[in-house]
């Protein structure tokens, strides 16, 4: 361990994703609580029991939470468990589902993606549309989920209105409605509501709940919001790959997540640090931030070179090669010297261009 | 998080599963040395890479390992790499594949399974011919792999030997061996060789390698012993949903597990506390082992009141219900304590009849 | 053209397989009245309407039935629309689906087989009863219907009251059964019992009937006897690529298949010349009629020799190369002239050895 | 048969689509002369081995032809061929094998498409752009084939150059090309070119070749122009549930239509009846033809009341509900007197609006 241990230098931090962050030290403390003796496997422990009312309290009497793995595995086994074997999908065309996923959801859930092009990464009813038709005709795929993502891929959100109105619509429609949110916590931090206000009370049928990016060592939940959209989790999460023997050790991180305000508090903390981020270099010459930054994503325009140096200094991805995009993300553990640290590294290789 | 805690009475053990255990402190340890700034997302992480050179310490210097979250996972993974789309696994009919992972292999995986009933879990050349043929007929899934478990459902071992005759018969047929090592620390152990002994110098191709019941959180890893028998496992991983994005977390895991000797540690003591298990309630009247004990599971026979009235006091399954067997589990944690408490309370239930 | 019609000798017949046969005259006929002028495609037609009668007069007023290519897409289909993603099929070792569909039904349906080995290619409510357990495990691929054959893969039949036990028994579970009835119509002529005797009338809920060996060019079709067995067919066969534009072709020939008793005619036919070839070899020395002769299969064991030169002069197969076991298929052309001529070579070669 | 007859009036045409029209008598009748005798099923009989001849004598001497029963079967066989399991295509997003194949590809071929807006159906280098990238990142599906369509499901054709250079821009990404050639004849015939020379002259790799469009009853056929692109198509094809056991009849169809000038007459009189009624109908006041009519498709916007009460008269279907456009196809039946006597009732339709 000890050549890995060397080369691991706790201080360096980037900007590449929240994901690359580790462990918050309050989910490191549950999980060994939580440990010694035994606890039934795959989900019968009192950890998982408890978890029940635990994302009740956030999510309504009627929600159900279904520990996964990664984020990936919710977001199949929701689409899943919302779709007959003909039934299709419809997704912006960012969608993490579609773009990210390397194909999962139509390799192992053979499921039908229908994606409609956003301006922003945020669908809209009439956007909808666009792939909403064809109901009863067997040559079409029958469209019956809509898949957002709270907050979106590009960094941008959803108003609980907004997906009030998609939910609407699609409830008219005979669709149901499925949220992506792994940064589901970024998003109700930056809008200052609750968790619910943008899923259950706006009428989501069944939410993927991030863990993994709000600071857990690994874990996403299905959470089921509306019973009726579902059909056989229990099985779909089994012969998804995503059923953990020791999931004592998922539902724990959660409940250290969830019980109390850390979530609340990861999630101010990242977005605090993306804004502090875009105020410092938006008005450096050179700098073009290209998108709202409404939580913990800030995406820019710089000269390639000066990309090319500051990635050898930082760790973060070019977004659109075309354009020459790139993405900062802020993770729970950013802290402002961090942030300061890499805008004065931004302003440096910006002047030393001539 | 208080509720879940004190409903969780970590003196209680059983002998249910080795995945009913919790994770041993010096993986939780070294988990908790990892955890600090950031590391790559997705396994370009210092602790994954460092992991490949103790794979090969362990299983010679072509091996190469690829973390996934759980066995079904591995397995799905391994096999899917192993074959195209035509191509199908030859089996036990008692294997975990076939049975206990609800189907994952042929729904996520599209894999076609020919199983073969056996009497003891273990497939012979012989048996393996049962399902071996059809080559070149399209009509007929076109056998291509042969899976085997070690140590086997059924508590079993396989020697080298009877590997290295399974593996020279597959590949004389142009086929290649997987071989399903949830439990191979535990027969690594029992058999008193090196991991390397039953698995690359027999000529296995492909393993899963179990972490999970070793000792660790969550982890499994698919080892990839001949390069030539596997294709894609990069993208197939992350279609079967199996690519965790801190994945140092699983990786610094199984450093911890392997590096040294835990791993040897644990399976000896699961080993052998079966072995004294089977000793002590053996010569008990009413009690019947019904397999031999060879690895860190215990088969017998015993009334069925008597199993129920012990079910109440500790966990265990019933294996097979119509004949009145019980499966017990050793597990890395199960004290000389544990075991004599449990051949007590056998003793004691079988004694109250009459 | 003219290439392959010199080269096809339409006086030679064979014991290879009754899908050897050409097309009923009759049936040929059926289709050039149905040309000319505009159908709607894809089963909106005349002829696809009318069928529904026709099916309802042999299998009752709740019939529906589901024209589709071929035997391996009807039972696809049929058992896709039969089961949920996380359910799974008991069926005979032996049963076409498991062993001659290519691994069709688990690659393209995703379905899980769950196997018996029977003797005679006949299931029974005990046979079931070994793999239909674990209801409620979502460890276990759950079982849901159960598939028989009839006749069977072996030439062998069940009695009605065999089939009916059998329903009763997975009706009894929450299970349903599917009927591969591939060579349905000759089972219902060996009889002598109307179709609906062993299906309908038995409490089959799906069938899967057979047109190509019964005579036509091409067509099977699934037959939904009880309608509450099944979801979204209309979707199914489409995404099983089984749904003909031109289905009036399809249509038209079960029309003239069963409107009438050509279906009977053709079955009979089949079936007395099965026997009358059992009866004309049985006595020969060297021959031995390995299984009962029911329905329209001979299965026997010669020489090996004996079986190569026979197949010099007419095609048919080993079935069982261990054993030496062959079979012998007769279809609804095969002519009494076609069975001696044949009986007598088997004669004549047997005779020559020494 | 009385009553579907009865109600099949062979006088009547429409405009619907030309899998509404029959089978060419030239089919018929060759079908009839196949018949008789035994020939050996699933592939192996005298008509489809002469059957590569022929496609080699129109796609080069290294085609190999593989019927199977139905168009979304032929693109699902054919993209199943040319890509590993998490492999991608890229298409059109009116691609048919996209829009109107139920989600075939998908749910029984588990391929991911990556679509593309078009504005009139064709992919161009920089349109492929758009989705071909993420080379190497398991993240991403990987892009390996762009399927085209030809003539395109709007009546557009491609050049032989515009095909040759999406090919040799695809080549130079590592990706092949399939075509999707339901309407292949169609294409030479307007192109007035053999069809080798936006096929294998261009460098398509795969072609998906249309029969029953062209006056088949049923049946496609995948053609291998460049063997280097595919893998197992003969297991793939069985998988697919589109081998057919009297395959003969599928191959004398094609030999029918290929060996002479079947397809090219039949292509060319439907591409006249498109022409002639896109001419007829063009200066009618209230008529706007949509698109460029380069094949046997009209596209055209009427007033919607106009609409239903000509489909109360003829079949045809509207293609864009929004817009109010119509599609109109001719098939190789369509006559003179059937343009005319539709064009007739287009101008009195249009002419009673007031």
């Amino acid at each position: 361990m000890t050549d890995a241990i060397r080369r691991h230098d706790p201080l360096v931090k980037g900007f590449a994703s929240d994901n690359y962050a580790g462990v918050h030290p309050e989910i490191l403390q549950a999980i060994a609580l939580a440990n010694g003796g035994h606890q039934t496997a795959y989900g019968d422990d009192v950890y998982t029991e408890a978890l029940q009312k635990i994302f009740q309290e956030h999510f309504g009497p009627t929600a159900e939470a279904w520990p996964v793995f990664n984020g990936t595995g919710a977001n199949v086994v929701a689409l899943r468990s919302m779709t007959a074997h003909w039934e299709a999908v419809v997704c912006a065309e960012s969608a993490h589902v579609h773009t990210d996923e390397g194909g999962a959801p139509e390799r192992s859930g053979g499921l039908k993606l229908f994606t409609v092009p956003t301006p922003d990464g945020k669908l809209t009813p009439e956007l909808i549309d666009r792939q909403a038709w064809g109901f009863g005709d067997e040559h079409r795929a029958q469209p019956k989920v809509v898949s957002i993502t709270q907050s979106t891929e590009l960094g941008t959100l959803y108003t609980p209105e907004e997906i009030r109105a998609i939910c609407d619509h699609a409830h008219g429609l005979g669709m149901t409605v499925h949220l992506d949110g792994a940064r589901a916590t970024n998003a109700a931090a930056a809008l200052d509501v609750p968790l619910r206000a943008f899923t259950t009370d706006a009428g989501v049928d069944v939410l993927s709940f991030g863990g993994t990016k709000a600071g857990l060592m690994f874990g996403e939940a299905v959470v089921v919001l509306n019973p009726d959209a579902v059909r056989g989790l229990r099985y779909l999460r089994k012969t998804a790959m995503q059923l953990a023997s020791k999931m004592r050790f998922v539902s724990v991180q959660f409940e250290a997540l969830l019980a109390g305000d850390l979530w609340l508090r990861n999630a101010r903390q990242a977005n605090a640090m993306a804004r502090r981020l875009a105020d410092a270099v938006r008005d450096i010459p050179g700098v073009e931030i290209t998108r709202p930054v409404e939580a913990n994503a800030v995406f820019a325009i710089l000269p390639r070179d000066v990309t090319e140096r500051l990635q050898k200094r930082f760790r973060f991805y070019t977004w659109n090669e075309a354009v020459g995009e790139v993405r900062w993300m802020a993770a729970f553990d950013t802290t402002e010297a961090d942030v300061d640290a890499f805008a004065a590294a931004v302003a440096e290789e910006l002047s030393s261009i001539s």
